[in-house]
């Protein structure tokens, strides 16, 4: 008898919604729940968007940013300075560091880090690209803007490596304590970062 | 410069899903990049999915149920208990006691509660049709199984005045303390209420 009130389309899309990352049964059902309830508001639109998505979406091939075109608006836009690559881990991070606004320069997504226990090595990863792209003599300085997690920093390290032959500098974002951050919430790391990279007011 | 990177299809589509309840502006982000990494396993079912809801989904006539046809399954399901009326503020209040599976009778969505600060009046509900329903001499019983909230009580105790005329014995969910709760952690309401409406072992 349970389960089938709801009718097999709708606990289709409720399996469906339920694999989107921050949503379990309980809220898939209610997403589900809502947007039925909401069909012309949200239903609707939110169907066209995502046929839109799936018809346009596209991975650059200079960078790895997700647009509908290839090269991408970042890479295509001739303000922005060439001489500098952000490399990072997923397209989420280029977003980040986009709406923080504070990079003018291009991007380079890796897609991951090296995880040798996962099988993930240098080939799995935009790697050989990047050193291509950093062996252009208009590019002046490779900016490593990795998690500062394990896997990220041990990435960094091994693209600082593979970079030694290309004539760029490397840089890494810096480490401290973050705007807003109550010192007596952070780890000891972070902490002996911060004193360590300390500045002069 | 925010922004730019992830393009208006993309944006539109993660407004849209910040819409739904349980996600905010930065789980829409993760769903949508997410969907996009998943082009195939997710993206797509998940459009056509939508799709078919927008389609296909009806709100049944007779008792207010969501399904693709109307009258929905439920009503039609010639071997439940026609003799009872189960009440509900909701369809999901409906689809969690037909998960619980313990109800064979019918079900009726009121669509919400009375509440006269938000303007909501006995006509915005339901309750016209429930008399009618009510008034059916196959019916013996309608089982108010109303949020235990004060609007849910109180339109509950509307219900049965107006149900005081129909040949039907009227009759609400047991109060108690919840399958796995620690008596600590309820509130002393609850406790009263299991007490007062305590059961020989």
């Amino acid at each position: 008898m349970a389960k089938v009130a709801a009718g097999p389309e709708i606990q289709r899309l409720i399996q469906l919604l339920a694999r989107l990352p921050g949503l379990g049964p309980r809220s898939a059902r209610r997403a589900a729940l809502h947007l039925v309830k909401k069909k012309e508001q949200l239903l609707e639109p939110l169907t066209s968007a995502l046929a839109e998505t799936r018809d346009t979406i596209l991975t650059c091939d200079a960078c790895g940013n997700i647009d509908t075109q290839s090269p991408c608006t970042l890479c295509r836009d001739q303000a922005r300075d060439r001489s500098l690559i952000c490399v990072v881990e997923e397209v989420g991070d280029l977003w980040a560091l986009e709406r923080a606004g504070v990079l003018n320069g291009l991007y380079h997504v890796l897609g991951g880090t090296l995880s040798p226990l996962d099988g993930v090595g240098p080939d799995d990863l935009a790697i050989a690209k990047l050193i291509a792209r950093a062996s252009d003599p208009n590019v002046k300085e490779v900016l490593l803007a990795l998690n500062a997690t394990v896997e990220g920093q041990s990435t960094a390290h091994y693209l600082m490596d593979q970079l030694a032959g290309a004539n760029v500098a490397v840089s890494r974002l810096a480490h401290g304590v973050p705007i807003g951050g109550e010192l007596d919430y952070l780890d000891e790391g972070t902490l002996a970062a911060a004193v360590k990279a300390r500045k002069p007011m």
